[in-house]
């Protein structure tokens, strides 16, 4: 296996046959999660540990998961738990938490390019499971696992991204792996949330019914209320009346589009309920293989010459 | 073993042999943990997560001691780290979690029906470790367990629930599983918490000193002051001298009387020290057949044809 | 392996061939570290609880990569999701977590004294991972552990520990371990942080300058604000001015001198960046040698005749 990273930071600095590896290797270990026992010894011994500086329930499960179906220890650190309440840096914290001798360590943080410093300061392993507004690359990549599935190809695919492009390290990551990929992206959002700069790296639309039009795919961003002081748009409705994704908008799409969304779901806001649980959503796919994409991501930094099989 | 269940959701539902076969099952488990090596490798493989909506120490530590002396993984999920803080529905976090795979999903709510809500929309095995003031059926077996321990038998016993009636899921799981077992109950305690129509399911006194005579043993209530928003009883004093158990109490009831109290206790309110550390206390014989009866719901809901024996 | 004691409650209780046999099993066991698969079955079926009481991210991560190393299963409790907000007193949940059968519990208190009462009432094995102001034998164990490794020996080393006196366990198990080991011991701090009758232990000086001059090794103590409710000094950088350590101040001491640091470190305050981050720190190298001591302690207490290799 070909992966010449010690880290996995951000999708931006992979090349695409790199993106491919991880997605092929997450199909092969996918397997395992659907057997009685859902456990082969690839890492046993080796230890991971969680650090999360913000409050995650679904994306610290699924690392766990992936980490105990690979038989690896993991330890997790909360932040609310933690010495950085005693004012240690971010640096020290992770200094000594090396000097414990783990294999890796995965962080989300809510500060962008914390990976990245302690991928220059730490000999460890360091996997980025979101970086402020920056990147999100394993959410990434179970989006285009997800989408590599049901359509078998990414290449050609029309993709909307669509809502709180300003907030949102889902979209950073999912542009570049989606231009990586050949994909084609339109991003869609209301002005107070549109990023400066970013037409640069794909058109931006600010009408979500002309964005979603004969789109293959929806991916639909969380409103991060909790992250915003307010003032980026009226109301939940006025929101939803201008970006929000109803069934009449999926019906300009293709008739086979897919829609996905990272979650958690603000259900009348971003996205309709109807939509959301209705034919043509793989929202819980995502999250099945978002299980996958950490497996792989663990095995490939991790797992060395070792053959994953039971 | 004939369970037919695929949830536990409460003792209401199950029929008295196979409340019978859970407390088998459970003596059988039980001599695990006095073992050199606490362990056996029953549920290898498995993936429990434990989504606990309200703070707990020993419900949750239970189940995660239970769950390792299978040999089962766990992940635990607590609210204040939890996606809930990001407002998502309580079945958007259960559907995402069982997207990920796990095999059970043992879930504290504060709302009575969580657990049935999830499992009438998820596949996962649920198990209710307590929702709001409705229901808490692994208490209620180890409860029973206990008192089959020391009496050999449920059937005629008399026993006397007493306390805060009102706000008590244990209460109600007693109450179902003791009458199903051909026990016979009465309640006490002050009236402003004694929930209306309970006199249906069992005779209800306002007077201690009479609940308690004649009984071959004692369930104490906790005084939920935490879910109390005042009112109900003049003080912490007034509550010991109407409805606390001291030994003068205790001695009304036959002599080989049994005190039972689910955790935490408020000594000196409900529960006199001499009483809760006296020699007819069986709460912490109570704590260890909760770690069996644990066990015992995990390997019959997931084990299936497996041997538990190392 | 003759360790007679059943807890680790403090350093002032054991003899000095007592803590030359931890540092000497904990050496053999730090190789395991070492390996690609950091995991002996030593302690399988063992668990362990690690009841906290108090935050800690280092102490806890520790401890739970020491068991894991040693397969130990760990249950892991922290006071903020505890039913201590119930008001349970804290013999009643140790005793109730005891019930469940485990082997060991580790507990860090802010109540001097709390492992010690739990050791009178409690079958299982205790730790004391840090007890109000009184020990920390394990972090006192690693320094140990740390200048044995460098210096060769303890015995006539003469050891600065500066700083915050009055709060610091770290600061009372150091001053019983070096003195029972025949180091020579100089204080040093401001003198509102010095505790009365401290000067009966070992000599006193206000001036740090004057401390370090000749030392082997000084111990910087953590300035804990979070325990001050403030008027201990004037100012951060006053407390920098008179009892921080510096680049001039370290080269008072003897050239190859040590530098340690409990941990979280305040730089810029106790310590300078160019000092802790420098040629004569043995910070990290404390970090590691704590997981080795954890997993001694770990061992002698509950290995019993077991061999540790794989």
């Amino acid at each position: 296996m070909s992966f010449p990273h010690r880290h996995l930071l951000g999708i931006e600095p992979l090349a695409a046959s790199e993106i491919q590896t991880i997605l092929d290797t997450a199909l092969a270990l996918r397997e395992i999660l659907d057997r009685p026992i859902k456990k082969v010894p690839a890492l046993r011994g080796k230890t991971v540990v969680n650090l999360f500086y913000e409050a995650s329930t679904r994306t610290r499960s699924s690392f766990e998961i992936a980490e105990k179906a690979l038989s690896a220890d993991s330890v997790s650190i909360a932040t609310t738990a933690s010495s950085a309440q005693k004012g240690e840096t971010l640096l020290d914290t992770a200094r000594n938490l090396e000097a414990m001798n783990p294999d890796m360590i995965v962080i989300r943080h809510a500060a962008a390019g914390a990976p990245h410093f302690l991928a220059r300061h730490c000999r460890s392993a360091i996997v980025n499971a979101g970086d402020g507004a920056h990147e999100h690359p394993t959410q990434a990549l179970l989006d285009a696992l997800t989408l590599r599935q049901r359509k078998r190809r990414l290449a050609g695919l029309r993709v909307a991204i669509v809502g709180d492009l300003l907030h949102s390290r889902v979209c950073r990551s999912n542009l570049w792996l989606l231009s990586k990929l050949g994909a084609e992206v339109v991003l869609c959002g209301p002005p107070t949330l549109v990023p400066p700069g970013i037409e640069a790296l794909a058109p931006v639309s600010y009408d979500l019914d002309e964005a979603v039009t004969g789109c293959d795919a929806i991916m639909m961003l969380r409103v991060q209320r909790e992250r915003m002081s307010g003032g980026y748009y009226p109301s939940d409705r006025e929101y939803r009346r201008c970006f929000g994704l109803t069934e009449a908008r999926v019906k300009r799409a293709k008739r086979d589009v897919l829609i996905l969304h990272p979650g958690p779901m603000n259900r009348g806001v971003e996205i309709d309920s109807e939509v959301a649980d209705g034919p043509y959503s793989v929202i819980l796919e995502q999250v099945t293989n978002g299980v996958a994409i950490r497996m792989a991501v663990l095995y490939m930094l991790l797992g060395g010459g070792q053959e994953p099989a039971a």
